[in-house]
This record gives C-alpha cells, structure tokens and sequence, in this order.
C-alpha cells in the first residue's frame, strides 16, 4: 500500500505548471486509450470531507467527457435487489477503452454498513472477500484498477464541515450523519485501515493520499492515473501476442475424462415407459418450478453437449412444463461487437434473470473452456484462470438463491454420426448442420478431453454436472425432467 | 377488423391433423426467420378466462423456444417508473429475427385503468394516441404486428372461471378482481371494443378470435402468424432494394436553409469578457441543473454540428457546471451490430437517463435525417418518416418532464478549412481529423439542405433547436451556457 506522503503546500505557481503538463498528458492518453484492449476503474474513497466530489471535478474537467463515465451508488433499486450482490458492479462496468470514474464504488455500502452496524464489522472480512475477488477477475483479463483512499486529520475534517456549514451555498452538503461520523472517526478510521488491508491485492492496490492540500492531491491523483495507464499500456502490449489453437490437449485433470467414458450410452426407454413417464415428470417438475418460483428463487439451466446431442429436443420438453410467461430461453452463439470488447462474463452477467424467474441456456458460459480454449479464441492462461473463475460467478448466483441445473447430453461418436447422416438427408433438418459441426466432430478427441477436464474443474457442491447419456433421446429428456424436478426439490427443502 | 368466426367444434381428429401441418410449418418458418429483416410480436389480449395462458402454451410447445420471447407486464418496477412511459415497451423488444409473445402488453394496463377508474375511460384516446404511433412506428420499419382479442360470451367466461374455481389445483388462478370483471363484463367487452376500435390501423390490425372452442383457438392464432409472417416476408423482399446516396439533394422545407444561412457568425468574444461571462452562467447554470434535477426532472442535451464546429469544447465548458456524479456524456458512433438490426431509435431509448439525471449526447438521433439520408444508409421514405418518428420521440420525453436541448453549432466553410488545418500542423490534434472529415466537408452544400430541412421540421415547441453561432469558440461557448441556463430556468417555471 502506497504511503501518503505528506510535504509542504503546493504553490499555485508550481500547481498550474504542474496541471498544465498533466491536462496534455491525460488528453493525449485517451486518445491512445481507444486502441487499447482494457478499461479503466479509478475508484475514489475517503471520509467526508476528503474532497472527492471536488477532485471529481477536477479530473472530469481535465480528461475528456466522452470517454468517461462517472458512477456513484445509491441505494439498490428493487431491479437491482433482485438480482445477486455483484449485478449492479457487473452493469457499471464501462467498455474497453474508456474510463469509469467511481465516486462510490463497491466500498461505499461496505463501509457504510460497518460503520452502522457491529455485526457487519464482524463480517467486513467476508465483504472484503467477495471484493477482492471481483477485482482479481477484472484485473487479470487486464482491467487497469486503481484505488484512491484519500486520507483526512480528525481535525482537519471538523475544519472542512465547519466551513461548508457556515457557507450558505454548501451548508445542505454537510448533513447529520457527516457529524455523526466526525464523532466516531477512529473507528471508522481503524474499519476503513482494515477493509484496505484485507483488499490490497496484485492488480488492485490502494494508494493513500493525503488530501489536506487540496491542489496537491488533485494533482497526484491524475498523476498517478496517467502513471499507471502507461505501466498497463507497456504490459498489454506484451501479453497481446498472437493466439492459435493448441497443437496437443492434454488433460488438467483426467478424472474428468474417466467419468465421461465411464457413462452407460446404452440406455433406452420404450415409446409407452416415454409416453407414462413424461406426464408423471412434467407434472412434477412443474410443481416443483412454481413452488420455486413463489418462494422468490430463479432457476438457471445450463444446456451443454455434443452437436446433435437433442439439446434443443430437450429444451422442449423441459419447457413444455413451465408457464410461458415466466421463463427465457438463452440461446449463445458468437459474441457481437459489444461483448467482444467486454469481459467474457459481462454478457451473461446481462441475462442472469430476475427473481422468480426461469433462464435457459443454451450453450452457456462453459464456451471459454470448450470451444475457446480448442479453438485457440483466448490465451492458455485465460482459459487455465476460466475454471476458477467459472465457479464463483455460479458461487454468486447459488448465494443469492438461485438453482443452478448444469447438464452435459452425452452422444456416443457413432450416434453422432447417424444423426448427422439423418440430417443431411431429411430435408427440414438440413439446416441444422454445417462444415463447422463436421470440423468440430473430427476434433471428437480433444473435445472429449476438455469436457472432461469441464467436469472435474467445475463439478462442485452448490452447482454439479449433470451427465445424461443422450444416445436414446428419450431416455435423456426423461432424465432431464426428472432430475430437475429433484434437485429443484431438493434444493426447496434445504 | 378480422370478425370472430362460429362453427361447429373442431373434431379431435381434424385438430391433430392440422396442427401436425402447422407445427411443421412454423418451424420452418422459424428456420427462415433468422434470415429476415423484421421481427414478429404476437398480442394476445382478451377477457378472463379466454385461455391467454393455455394458448400461449401452445404456441410455445410448436415453435421453437429459441427463437422466441414472451412477455407479461407487471406494474412498472422503480426504474420503469423513473423513464418515459414507453421506455418499458422498448427495452422489451425481440431483435429481428425473433418473435416476441405479448401475454401482457401496452394494453394491459389501459384496459385495467379504464376498468377500475371512469377518468381512464375518458381519456382512453388518448392512451390509444400513444399506443397507434408505438406501433405505426413500429410496422412502419417491417415489424410485423399481430393483434388478437380472444372473444368469450359472459356465460362462457362465468362457466370457465367456476370450473377453475372447483379445481383445487387451478383455484388459485381465480382472483376476486377476475370475478369482479365477470360481473361488469359488459362495460369491459364494450371499453375493449372501443380500445380496439381506436387502435385498428393499417399494419397493426386486430384479429377478433372466438376463444370458446380452445383448440379451434389455438389453430386458428397459429394460423394467422403462419400465413401473416409468409405475407411480410413477401412484403419485406420488395422493400429489400438496394440503397445508395441520393443523386440530388433538394429542399424539403426550404424555410430550415434559409434561417441557417441567415445565422451571423461574426460574433466574437474577448478574452476578458469569456472570462468574466464565463463565471457568470457557470454559477447560474449549476444553479438551474441543480434545481431541475431536485425537482426529479431530467436533462437531456443533444449536440449536433459541422465538425470542428466545437461540440466537444462546448460540451467540456457544459460539463464543469455540472456535478459528476449527475450527468453522463453519450458519443454517439456508428450502431453495433445489435444497434444495427434493431430500430434505430432502439439504441437511444437505451441511454435514456433515469429522473433526475443528466444524459448529453454528443451527436445524437438526428444521424438518421443527416448523414443517414445523404450517405444512403437508409431509404428516402425511412428518412422522410423519420422528421416526424423524432418529434414523437422527443414529445414522449418531455410529456415525462425531461428538458430537452439540442443545439446546432454552426461555422462557417471557410473557418472549418482553417480548423481542418490547425489539426493537421498540430500533433496532439492530429487524431482528431481524417478522411472522412474532408470528403463531407466537400459535401457542405448537400449537408446544408439536410440541416435545413432538419431545423424546419423537427423545431418543436417543446423542444426546439438552439442555433449557435460558432465561428468564435468563445462566443459558442458562453452562448451553449446561456441558453441551457435560461431554457432550464425557464422549463421549471411552467
């Protein structure tokens, strides 16, 4: 953590040619800042009094206004409350290329309630964690993060609320609370020491500053955002080597790949046991959704599988049980444009659905490591980092309440290959396949090892894999219906 | 308006034989739909009782669930609440390609404040103002509309919602409101003519459907998108003509060039007095923003001009009156790929601030009758409709209460040459101009008429245009103050 450094008043004279340099030096990056593939997080916290609406003004006024975007965070909105903690941050975030301004931030409820409320001081390390992870995913897909604490004396915030209470235009800023929280300023002083602490990480450290000098910390704030973009600019440039697909794929973990081949393909299901058993599964499961659906949780279904492996047969079924009117169904191809130039995330964050409500994927966020890791789409480490990452955006969903259902529909090689024999030859299928499924089907075996690593990686407690054997696709829609009913159920009673 | 037939029931038999045929067909049609230009939204409105939610299963159950998104509206959320009203409809939208199901819609609610409330009966017109041209501009860009009222006899919907009633597992379906609106069914059957009535216009007409025998219901719906979708598709390839730059720019309302070239553009500005002035109206306007947004009104600006005319000085200026945390600075660049097939008005609805906000749209909406309509990127009758699609718009913004501001900066031929080649000798300047600058500043004339015909037919009352000179920086600079502060000063007095 970057100490604050502390030095004589800052002349006006020393100020203005200082200020003169840097406005040049800050226009001149944002206009490189259009070619560089990341953003910009510059996130300003301290007491009241600290100035950050004044140094607000001062950046905003130094860079130019439309490549910026200036957030603070009011209270959640009822859309916002009914989605998990992290949504509102995930919908701030600005594009590649551009700079957001944080004049509240992902700190601002954090320490607002620890300052209230003992219990969350006794939590603030569970706050802290969730935060440091949040950073730790955007820095590492290269997201330039800073983070100013601007430091204020005891005394010298008496003296500024003093001064904006006795001045007419201001006096409405300084409010009851801004006194309350002068009176306990050590402790909200030893709280905000600790949360910087517990949250100076690589790729998202603090940097102190003194503010009392309110030219100087101006100044130094925009100095270090200038500093540091070109720190960032030097590194992405490195990383920005050329991606190509992988030569060999070799498993991380082969347990997966084991219980991928280890799965019986040679189930059936007889048209009458199909017929039965469906009405009995439908009905179930829609009871199960509805009673979900009432007690406020959402339901989130992953569909993944090899080509042909009837997920859309499946997602047909599974729909038929569920009222029109309360679910979506995802269908991912391609990233556009807009998500191209985002976090890998960032578009699924955009469709995680509301309480009470049902999504559907099909295809999913699993793409980084099945079809982007094979077809070379990121680099090695990104995909490597995807696992983890992977598995707390599903830790977030799961903590706010909501079921996450994952299936994998397993095809044997030959039934693939009957399948897509039968759509080349029927005329109202023949749509659905192309060159790119062929190209896919005879990568079956480094396919077959990324799924398989998938499993293993991403297997975990509150968002296991599901394995349907899909040879049969009757028997892997039954299975479908019937362990969603289940785990909806299950996941009901706990 | 399409009369609601009466036959005799549909045998079992004649049903499954139809319905084998339609599903075919519309996933067919579904196949074909990814390829065309338009979407489809499906309104499904009607009595208690009509089947709304078994219907909707059905159409769900033949089409494929990927392509599709249904929709119900329940009360408007807080940040619905804090937009325009329509904005909760736009945000909805199926992109092309996909049809969005309507279990609720904007009739939903006109219908159930014209229920309850004699005051809503009186102004149902104008509610049905509103909801003609959504969707007159909605068709008018290819969308197709499909409206169905699912018809039920008072004995038929009271026989439905007793059966309900009896069943316990659909008992809970049946409110006190629903037996309320049997008991006024007449008065409802009589306001839901009237809506229909007012609303049944050319490329958004009603289908009446007797909903009595449900699986003629059901057919009869699929039918209807089948054959409508097959007509638009029709319709959609003679449109689908090649665009190119018109040939000949002429005048349509010669009166918009004439107040342009009437503009004197040789005011000027001292250093000193800039300076003086300066301060005056940067106090002032804060003062009226601040007030505005207060009082929860909005502010939208719109910054239109030649380049180099100095949009992004003046919004620079604009900018350091304003808090950061209350304003946002939209540039508006070519449309994305999701931008592109959607309306174009879509991608503006979407940056929309909430009440209370500041949003400043560096060009804006106003692309569509300017570089649109010179360069060929839409057709003559798509930007000869547009004048009056954005007067629309902008009504719909300030009927919310948002201020809307839109100035046009003008400089001369010759002071844009002397710019143009500023930037060029100056190397931090250089980015700033390329070739596009040059070819459309070979086109001035061309762009005059364009401009003049967009200051005479969008000037509105409510939101008229701010011509400013702007050969002198700081003569356009003081004058972007003065009238913003004057104008806001103003729209809080009425």
């Amino acid at each position: 953590m970057a100490k604050a450094r502390r030095k004589q008043r800052l002349s006006k004279r020393e100020y203005q040619a200082r200020v003169q340099a840097l406005r040049e030096n800050l226009l001149q990056m944002q206009v490189g800042m259009k070619n560089v593939p990341f953003k910009v997080l510059l996130l300003l916290a301290g007491p009241e009094g600290a100035g950050r609406g004044n140094l607000l003004h001062a950046l905003t006024a130094w860079l130019d206004p439309r490549g910026l975007e200036t957030f603070t965070f009011l209270p959640p909105t009822d859309e916002e409350r009914e989605h998990p903690h992290q949504w509102r941050f995930w919908r701030s975030l600005p594009s590649a290329g551009r700079i957001g301004l944080y004049a509240g931030s992902w700190y601002t409820e954090a320490l607002r309630e620890a300052a209230r409320d003992k219990r969350a001081r006794d939590q603030l390390h569970h706050e802290a964690e969730r935060i440091r992870e949040f950073e730790k995913l955007l820095a590492d897909s290269g997201t330039l993060i800073l983070k100013v604490w601007l430091q204020l004396s005891r005394e010298a915030q008496g003296r500024r609320l003093q001064a904006l209470s006795n001045d007419p235009e201001t006096a409405w800023r300084v409010t009851d609370e801004d006194w309350h929280h002068h009176r306990i300023y050590d402790r909200l002083a030893k709280t905000a020491r600790r949360i910087r602490k517990l949250t100076d990480c690589p790729g998202a450290r603090w940097t102190v500053i003194d503010a009392e000098d309110e030219r100087r910390r101006d100044l130094l704030v925009g100095e270090l955002l200038l500093a540091r973009f070109k720190q960032q600019q030097k590194k992405a440039a490195r990383l920005n080597r050329r991606m190509g697909p992988p030569r060999v794929v070799r498993p991380l973990r082969p347990s997966g790949l084991r219980r991928l081949r280890a799965l019986p393909l040679d189930q059936d299901l007889s048209e009458e046991g199909y017929e039965s058993q469906r009405e009995k599964w439908l009905g179930r499961l829609n009871r199960a959704v509805r009673e979900a659906l009432e007690a406020g949780r959402s339901i989130v279904f992953v569909f993944e599988g090899w080509d042909a492996a009837g997920k859309g047969g499946a997602i047909r079924r599974l729909t038929s049980a569920l009222d029109p009117r309360e679910y979506g169904v995802i269908s991912v191809a391609k990233p556009n444009d807009e998500e191209k130039h985002a976090h890998y995330l960032w578009r699924f964050w955009r469709q995680i659905p509301r309480d009470g409500r049902v999504a559907i994927f099909d295809r999913s966020w699993y793409g980084r490591v099945l079809v982007e890791r094979l077809e070379g789409f990121c680099r090695e480490d990104e995909w490597m980092r995807a696992f983890g990452e992977l598995n707390r955006f599903e830790q977030q969903l799961t903590d706010h309440g909501i079921i996450v259902l994952k299936y994998w529909l397993h095809v044997s090689h030959d039934e693939q290959l009957r399948r897509f024999r039968e759509r080349e030859a029927t005329a109202h299928k023949r749509h659905k396949l192309n060159a790119e499924d062929w190209r896919n089907r005879r990568k079956r075996r480094a396919y077959e090892i990324a799924v398989g690593d998938m499993l293993a990686l991403t297997d975990t407690e509150n968002a296991p894999w599901n394995l349907v054997p899909a040879d049969s696709k009757r028997f892997a829609r039954i299975e479908v219906l019937r362990s969603a009913s289940r785990k909806i159920e299950a996941a009901l009673e706990d």
